[in-house]
């Protein structure tokens, strides 16, 4: 016998898995990712931990798509263009690290990165998922500096980026100290000194 | 009554706790940290649970200590000083990445970098026993390179530490690409021009 999915059935689980992914963010924020368990978030969403384990294979790849779902508004970015790119960089750094500074958005960003660090399967499905788009606005917006004549046509946009953006992420990650305005501006001044023509 | 180590105690505890590390540091490097468990640690190190449990009170702070053991002959460490700065970095850069290429290096480095991004006092711990060292050893050769007026005497030393490390250890955590010599030359070569006179 074959099992049709009745759209009754079809919409029972997309709420199961909205609340599978919603209670797994809450529980993030209140635990932490270290103690945070399929259990937890099976009981906090309502379900049966089988339900969890139907349609993700370890606690990382349900991490994974609830920090997905949230990015989805990001699809469409693009960073301000008013032709002074060193202003404009200032500005999405500033506002980037009062995102980070956030403490709700703090526990699930270093639950992913974690997840990152020891999972190569997951981190090539974030660059393309959740990266890629941003990454695009950013090359975009480095590209019309080019045109402007403010950056060389044969800039290392990619090494460009990783100056600017790794110190900032790595500053976070580790600790080391906190993401001000003094330092965001300075980063994004002496990149562009780097590769100034 | 009170009870009082023996020598002969005080040596079986010293090798239960080499034993203890030496098998921590196999298995990370066999099994990756997310499977790692004190139960096979334990079983690995011929030693009871408890006796994990006595000294460390995580899985974290047990691999914590076997990588700070392997870190102790970096205390007395110096970087090359020639006289020329760029060539001096790029050589330090290059050898780095080997080491960061080695696959019985990447497991261990990994795992802590996973523990220090959940966890704030390990990565204070981190900081004052390992970082510390190599990070002064750094410094010192930039204050060298200051003094021969090869960087400003009012560089922002810790800023050009972030620019030239930050990219290259995001690189390899988030695997965004490889550390080929071309990249690491051309992020000493961007940095020192961020700063030069």
């Amino acid at each position: 016998m074959t099992q049709r999915r009745t759209p009754d059935s079809a919409r029972r689980s997309l709420r199961s898995r909205d609340a599978i992914l919603a209670a797994t963010r809450e529980l993030i924020a209140e635990l932490g990712y270290a103690k945070l368990t399929i259990e937890a978030i099976a009981a906090r969403a309502g379900v049966g931990k089988q339900t969890i384990y139907r349609w993700w294979p370890s606690k990382g790849a349900v991490v994974f798509d609830s920090l997905l779902a949230l990015s989805e508004d990001e699809q469409g970015i693009e960073l301000p263009d008013t032709g002074d790119l060193e202003a404009d960089l200032k500005l999405v750094l500033r506002a980037t690290a009062e995102e980070f500074s956030d403490p709700a958005f703090e526990a699930p960003i270093r639950a992913l990165n974690i997840e990152l660090i020891g999972d190569p399967e997951l981190t090539a499905q974030y660059r393309e998922k959740m990266e890629a788009p941003v990454r695009a606005a950013k090359l975009r917006r480095l590209r019309s500096a080019q045109d402007a004549g403010q950056l060389p046509a044969d800039t290392d946009l990619d090494l460009l980026l990783d100056m600017l953006y790794s110190p900032f992420t790595q500053r976070w990650l580790t600790r080391s100290g906190p993401l001000t305005t003094d330092y965001v501006d300075s980063l994004v001044e002496r990149t562009l000194r780097a590769f100034r023509p």
